[in-house]
């Protein structure tokens, strides 16, 4: 199936407070898939655990927890349908074993099929480490108008081995929800192009704004193509950032793609489990 | 042993056309030496293949080629001694074999004593694969005054992998002759910059600039601070960058390594000969 021009909408949004609900959290999703369906979006991708909040503590955490099937991705689902438009969402997804929750996305497609699913598998600092347990696999690609998609969340994203092994099973594009603090600005501007650029991938960068708690989340939400060089890059505020990924640039760039001259051979060491 | 102040000198140099032969190219080094030392430098880092050029073909690469104790090597230990300055500089090494020498690169300490030999892995385009045999054999970290640092080659620093493999060795700074060409400035601005952030190791990527033959070098040369911020850049053209390394910025750098939470168990896909 060849590559259809694929038009990415990234919302840059402020959580809502926990206490005002995931009725209020959805409804505010509605409006913005309705407008990113209006402005000619076919994915819309939102922050780190977009519809609960990111930081609400371990028991809040546990408890707003849900099956990949549970009530909040149905309501997704439904609004995937009735505005025609793929959605990238974040939740607590909960443990089959009771342990804490996992830090979790999901991909639906606009009729409301399951595109991919991810857990993180890089927990960061403290807050992380409380409410959440690692997931335990390597992300996988689906497909979507053409193209191999990736999922990965935040600080998976600043080590360059998740986004490699997307790339080895031929992802032409990373989406990454993701909820960065004010002070890291680093992963936006250098981290995140170097993936794109490294590996020929597009990646797309979805972070939240504003303040949630204690926390202040530092915008910047971006979109790479896969030389590396940025097609747009939000400010700190809320705002939407509508791009689209062109296959002819992913074409180009993988021209000179670097893969081919891997030398997993000598790799090793990058599996060990402790430094050698 | 504690990490001292390390200063760095980045020789930007054009190469000496092959004709000129390897006593106008050790000429030159002298002088650089003399004058890298003048200024404070612990240790000079030469262009890739510094002493006999780059693009120079097959056959010369071939007939240039010596053993790591060869006459160029003796050359160079004895104006690191005369010059009290440790030296990184590049030569074709003769593969034991017969077949196309190895790309490679040596440190003598000011000592005259061999710190360190890489031969290059990731060889690049057609004129690499022309002239050089690919080392096979991941780089090893040395000790210099207090700092483990390992040695790579060009291409060899676009990949995250070998980075990270001296980075798990425990390297504080990575050094990188090589002859970078116009057009590829994503890598010093880009790429070395991410690999020196996602492994909280220092990066020094010395470039050749000018011509030689129908190539074009690049310049810019940097030194990056293991935060991932560069502490300098040269421009296009003949230069010398010193650069004082601070054990202080290493330290604080690392109070934020993302080395202990990798998830090495998840990457097994990154070793495999084939992508998946």
């Amino acid at each position: 199936m060849p590559r259809n021009p694929l038009t990415l909408a990234l919302w840059q949004a402020t959580y809502v407070p926990v206490e005002a609900g995931a009725a209020e959290a959805l409804r505010q999703l509605e409006a913005e898939a309705r407008q990113a369906h209006a402005l000619g979006a076919d994915l819309l991708i939102c922050p780190e655990m977009s519809l609960t909040g990111y930081a609400i503590g371990a028991e809040r955490a546990h408890a707003l927890a849900e099956t990949p099937e549970g009530k909040l991705a149905q309501a997704v689902a439904a609004l995937a349908m009735r505005h025609q438009i793929a959605i990238v969402y974040g939740y607590p997804e909960q443990h089959p074993d009771g342990h804490a929750p996992f830090n979790a996305v999901q991909a639906f497609a606009a009729s409301g099929q399951v595109l991919g699913r991810y857990r993180k598998t890089h927990l960061y600092g403290d807050m992380d480490h409380q409410q959440f347990s690692a997931g335990d696999a390597a992300p996988q690609v689906f497909t979507y108008r053409g193209w191999q998609l990736g999922l990965l969340i935040c600080y998976d994203v600043e080590f360059p081995e998740p986004v490699r092994a997307l790339a080895l099973q031929g992802a032409d594009a990373v989406l990454v929800p993701t909820a960065n603090m004010l002070g890291f600005d680093e992963v936006p501007r250098l981290l995140v192009p170097a993936r794109a650029c490294e590996n020929r991938v597009a990646v797309a960068y979805a972070n939240a704004c504003g303040q949630e708690g204690a926390l202040h989340y530092g915008g910047l939400s971006t979109v790479v193509q896969a030389d590396g060089t940025p097609l747009a890059c939000a400010g700190r505020d809320r705002q939407t950032l509508l791009v689209t990924l062109a296959p002819s640039a992913l074409a180009q760039a993988r021209l000179s793609s670097p893969l081919p001259w891997r030398r997993p051979d000598l790799y090793g060491a990058l599996t060990q489990s402790k430094p050698t």
